[in-house]
């Protein structure tokens, strides 16, 4: 039988759960495969505790003694990538510099496969990555790179083929999902859900990527580049993250039967393309607003299946590692028929402030008569038509209201609240809030 | 550029919505592809209709005039079959006979690929068919066979295959589902939801199948060779249909918040399959319960990633030959590469009547005293664990009352039925009905 062989760069959480998967159940990714798969060589510089975590033979790792040094790894690293034997390797170090672009640029120049959970290089550095790619005929695999165990990319690149994807929309970073669904359910402030989620191993040491929308930004622009064929930088695409999200929003949002929750939104309307990452109102009758704790979902609508809907495991150590080894399954089997099919059409990015959502906008405002008016005299000369006018919260001198809308543009805000500013400047007492809501 | 001819034998709702999708997106299907993929031919006796109905210019269709007679349409098939120029046929004639099996069985004969939606010819004389596609080395696609739009097959076969599957359990038959939800949320009773679903069309004039299990069936025996590599046939399959499913017991469902449901489960315990089709009482907060009228949903549970779940359309014309499509484009891709992938495990098929489900057993019995005790003391001599005794309807002069059990198997339950009847032969008035719990 023919053999297929695998390195792993990086035996962490979602590096050791490969390892573990490809040594576990070998015999079955090898019949799935028509030939043996075969892991050889995993560089890490902590091996030992690696191979004792993830249950890996310590014989499988680069180098003696339980530790080796940086300039050791590197020069595994560079062993690997130059030995004749390896069909693919595994890059699953992590983040994006010129150090990690260099070697998943020098596995493909090599003429290896790569499979890579590295969303952030993608995202930032994709364009080079898949280049080298094409130019050596060698596939990028990076299931494991949006939404941790859910198929989502294998599902539109194989799956959905039969159809035009008009819209994805879903929740693809458990972290804030975590933190929000703890707010809505347990009424916690923001900073204590945060905190609770870094003890339960939810949020990383340094949450800012998870909370300030960047993470979920770097697969929105991974999928946008894979469903619509458009490169995006991350400074092209509207991010918002989850950071001032009060329990007074959640309040407003239970108010209209809806849940917050950091939405990576993407829609098609004829030649535009409408995309933004921002906390929105999810409407209860939206499935992703029944998604809770860590899960992630992704909402596809296509032209002639209507509506799909995907649900899984968006991060952990055997869940992310099954979608890499599914990449590696897939390669073994139809690498030599493979071609690079992103989304070829003509079509443009358009920045989701001209996308029509309805919106919430909350104001703080001195708590004294004609304020309503004021708002809604302005908000309505912007020919943006008002939905609900509720919950007027009195706290001692402030008052704090929200004003629901039927579809407009961020711009039509934007101008009303610029036109309420002018006409009375000490009106607002902070910056409105604006919340697009999500049907 | 590579060419990919496509002919259809029968273009009524799914051919028809196939041939429209091969016209109204060529390019981009192509594109896909990196070939051409051209339709070439479509065999159908109304062929003028099916035209006008689908937008599908005539002169694809064989023959002249508005209708053909079936000799000349079986002469146009054999033509087709015999045709160097067709790559692969897509077949959406439907029924199981000896006619389509010897359709199916000459299209891969004759070294063309095929495609089709039927699931009955698929779970009845499947083996025949895979093979035959065997012996030539051609494919078959049937993703539209289960679960209409919804990519189950790919999703198994292609993306969860760094993995493997512990359980599948889903909602896959969609008139069944609109007349449980119908029977939930407007209080109907089984024969109005049922007239209601044939008035709306999602109920065939026959609805037999739909709702006595078969259908549900036929699509649970294709996923089980699938996933764990069994053939069943449908007589080893216990399946049970919604017939006798009536508003008492809708309310029980309620009453321990849960809905009923048609489900297919396949549960995989060490080297045994344990599988069944049935009405389940599925709990509130497993999604399952939330999927209302045409819909189906799948969910997957896997040994690493965990929790799969997947949502979308059943049924319908351009819904379900999007997956016609879609097959269309893997096959036309990957053909050389694919083998017929089914699992190879040693694994056995056990009678799901050996399964422990919590159940649900009502009893209509006289409304006399000392009718719970006998009752209760013959579920317990069966070390039965009783959850609840709930809900007494007292209606004339009898009564009906449910009990909750805890994990059993079927067995335990009818030998305690039988204890009940030999102690006292005229305490139930009709057969218990008894119901798994699924959480």
């Amino acid at each position: 039988m023919k053999q297929f062989n695998i390195a792993i760069f990086g035996c962490g959480t979602v590096g050791g759960g490969v390892a573990r998967i490809l040594t576990e159940i070998k015999d079955t990714i090898s019949q799935r495969c028509g030939c043996n798969i075969n892991l050889k060589k995993i560089v890490e510089i902590e091996p030992k505790f690696a191979s004792e975590k993830y249950n890996v033979p310590r014989e499988f790792f680069c180098g003696d003694g339980d530790i080796i040094s940086r300039e050791e790894a590197n020069k595994f690293i560079q062993d690997v990538i130059s030995a004749s034997d390896i069909d693919l390797i595994v890059e699953t170090i992590g983040g994006s510099n010129d150090f990690i672009e260099k070697i998943c640029a020098d596995i493909l120049n090599s003429g290896k496969h790569l499979v890579t959970a590295n969303k952030a290089l993608l995202a930032e550095r994709g364009s080079a990555i898949y280049k080298a790619a094409e130019k050596n005929n060698k596939i990028i695999g990076f299931e494991a790179a949006v939404c941790g165990a859910i198929p989502i990319i294998k599902t539109i690149k194989e799956n959905l083929t039969g159809d035009q994807i008009l819209s994805v929309s879903g929740i693809m970073n458990g972290t804030s999902n975590y933190i929000l669904s703890k707010m809505h359910d347990e009424n916690m402030d923001f900073a204590s859900a945060l905190m609770l989620a870094q003890e339960k191993g939810y949020a990383e040491a340094d949450p800012t990527l998870d909370i300030n929308g960047g993470d979920a930004g770097h697969k929105l622009i991974i999928l946008m580049k894979l469903v619509f064929g458009i490169d995006l930088k991350m400074d092209e695409l509207s991010i918002s993250g989850i950071q001032d999200i009060t329990i007074d929003d959640i309040e407003f949002a239970r108010e209209i039967n809806s849940r917050i929750k950091l939405i990576c939104f993407a829609q098609r309307i004829d030649g535009d393309i409408y995309a933004t990452v921002c906390p929105m109102m999810v409407k209860n009758d939206n499935f992703l607003s029944d998604i809770n704790g860590a899960t992630n979902a992704v909402n596809i609508i296509s032209k002639y299946a209507g509506k799909h809907i995907l649900v899984g495991a968006g991060a952990g150590s055997t869940e992310t590692a099954s979608s890499i080894v599914a990449d590696i399954v897939f390669i073994a089997r139809y690498a030599e028929k493979m071609e690079h099919h992103f989304a070829k059409e003509k079509i443009n990015f358009v920045d989701a402030r001209h996308f029509k959502f309805a919106y919430i906008i909350t104001f703080e405002t001195e708590d004294e008569p004609g304020i309503t008016g004021l708002v809604t005299t302005a908000v309505g000369e912007q020919k943006i038509n008002i939905d609900t006018v509720s919950h007027n919260m009195h706290k001692s001198h402030k008052a704090i209201f929200s004003i629901a809308t039927m579809p407009c543009t961020l711009e039509q805000i934007d101008n009303a609240i610029a036109v309420i500013r002018a006409k009375n400047s000490h009106v607002l007492l902070s910056e409105p809030k604006v919340i697009p809501i999500l049907y």
